[in-house]
């Protein structure tokens, strides 16, 4: 069976928006890859590469990279997002105001707005003209932009309310070394990719601090507890958190020495502050904000959440991280039943 | 409250043995080690050091070394059984045909045994006779031995079918930097740590084949889908696979260069025999007897194991591989909630 080929708009030229636009021109797409800073763009064209992101990978010349949002939309019906959670209004906005046709929008980030506390595609949805949306479909699981360009095996999920438009999308990218599968749980795939974040900058924390794998190994399973707990009171499916989206992905960004988060963490364990932190990591690190909302929703919602509570207070109440981390190991109910107890009671109420 | 200090043997003077023994001497109890290897007892109790498997740790001088089995047993009520499962029926017969009064018998191994398929406690009531036994009490959990000794901060879990006997030897070992939790399940604790090795010699493998933190985070996520798919048909509460034995212990060993299992596994994957492995490791393998006797599991209680039977096809079918593995990362059901439909099943029915 030959596949489609389309013209596709990768709106976003980080790393992860770059590594995408591979699979699809590697997938026998024409790619536009849109991005806001000229001199990229232009290194995209001239040499096929995309350095400061992705540092020692040839892009295929089927991907053109595009300065003029206007122009890399044109004759479009799907586009891959691949911006930061706090440049999705604008990017979206900016969009709606150009486009004339709906689209299938593929978003490709992991936050939760601080307090609006609206997931990813909900934002889309708030900035966008329905008449422009055509769907919304949210890509997620355990992969490294890195490794992803290196045709390295890897796994991730499509989402959308529409299982048409997310088997579309899985079709679109699926390849021999990026396997696509499909959940009908939008909700539970964008929560279990933007709290995940929280938990790798406090497994940064504990690194930092000198700790080893044993209090890391718990502070992950304890957080993946806490990510559950507020999803599922958010209307995730439970079962989600056992996938690729949930265990999957916590672990590929608690444990690589890839990740933004962690290493911002493990720079906040070293005693550095948070502005420190963010100004020698120049990229963007989205369990900041998302620690943030995480925060508010748990008060919202009353779910006990005590690794984001105490981060919250290692982030923005200058609580002293090792306080912190000792206090949270000593936390734990001393049943561990007691500790899955709210758990237990959603997968229950899930399966009645 | 001052707690009760005791005299207990630890049997088995391996890594994970020593640094329980440090625990319990930190914690003002008379420890007696005991191991078969003549020499090592008395670098024990000359040098206070067991530098073959706890390189660089001072061991504290309460904790002495014992070479005859049974003085190391003379007024003891509590012993913790630190022994590789091969040798667990041997040295538990030992202890039979000298022990008069009745034990308390913390297990610390993790695996099961092929074709009697038992678990570890399951042996011990095989070979020591009921009326020697009190209460049988499995302690597990993320845990590497190295990091024990060195107090980095630790959570355990420990489970018996006598919930005060779990709670006696959780006070025994909590202290500030290993935190003990209870759990009744003790079938789905030991499930827990036996197979987990199986993942982390297909993580390894992974590893060693040259794969990254995307593949490698799909064979976990997958690996713990059917741990607990074997384990709930085995009897296992399905929470408990989202605990510290559960999620937690695969972690680690996992994503830990101290596991022993992925350092097997690596090797393999970098195209060593299966001998050759193990000629080169000079310690135990849990993973390799353990994969035989899970293999043999899935059989008989149907369930699907895909990660189990590619590794038993690498060790025991000469299967090269790199062939086994990208099999595996093709044949996850391309959706995903398929994929986890046999766990769906299994919390519903034991949610009902």
């Amino acid at each position: 069976m030959t596949k489609q080929k389309k013209t596709l708009t990768v709106i976003g030229a980080g790393s992860w928006g770059t590594a995408l636009a591979i699979v699809l021109a590697d997938n026998g797409h024409d790619v536009r890859l849109w991005g806001h800073k000229k001199d990229q763009i232009e290194e995209i064209n001239n040499n096929h590469t995309n350095e400061h992101y992705l540092p020692g990978i040839s892009l295929p010349k089927t991907i053109k990279g595009y300065h003029a949002l206007e122009k890399s939309l044109e004759g479009i019906d799907t586009i891959v997002l691949a911006v930061p959670t706090k440049a999705i209004r604008e990017v979206t906005a900016n969009i709606a105001a150009v486009q004339q046709t709906p689209l299938t929008v593929v978003h490709v980030s992991k936050g939760i707005e601080p307090d609006t506390h609206l997931r990813i595609s909900e934002m889309i949805e708030e900035t966008m003209p329905l008449e422009l949306l055509k769907d919304i479909v949210v890509l997620s699981g355990p992969s490294h932009a890195e490794e992803v360009s290196l045709r390295h095996p890897t796994t991730v999920t499509v989402a959308s309310k529409n299982r048409e438009a997310a088997e579309a999308i899985q079709d679109i990218f699926m390849n021999q070394h990026f396997r696509v599968y499909t959940n009908p749980d939008i909700v539970g795939v964008e929560i279990g990719g933007a709290l995940k974040n929280i938990i790798a900058l406090a497994a940064g924390v504990s690194d930092g601090i000198g700790y080893g794998d044993n209090a890391k190994a718990a502070l992950m399973t304890r957080g993946l507890a806490e990510i559950a707990r507020l999803g599922i009171k958010m209307g995730a499916n439970p079962f989600t958190f056992s996938g690729l989206t949930g265990i999957g992905d916590l672990i590929v960004t608690c444990t690589s020495v890839h990740s933004r988060n962690w290493r911002a963490g493990n720079m906040l364990g070293k005693g550095k502050t948070l502005d420190e932190v963010l100004n020698s990591m120049g990229m963007v690190v989205e369990g900041v904000r998302t620690t943030k909302a995480a925060y508010q929703l748990s008060k919202k919602y009353g779910a006990t959440m005590p690794i984001t509570d105490a981060l919250y207070h290692i982030l923005f109440k200058d609580t002293h991280p090792k306080d912190a981390v000792d206090q949270l190991m000593g936390r734990i109910k001393t049943h561990e039943m007691e500790d899955l107890m709210d758990l237990r009671q959603a997968f229950t109420d899930c399966s009645s």
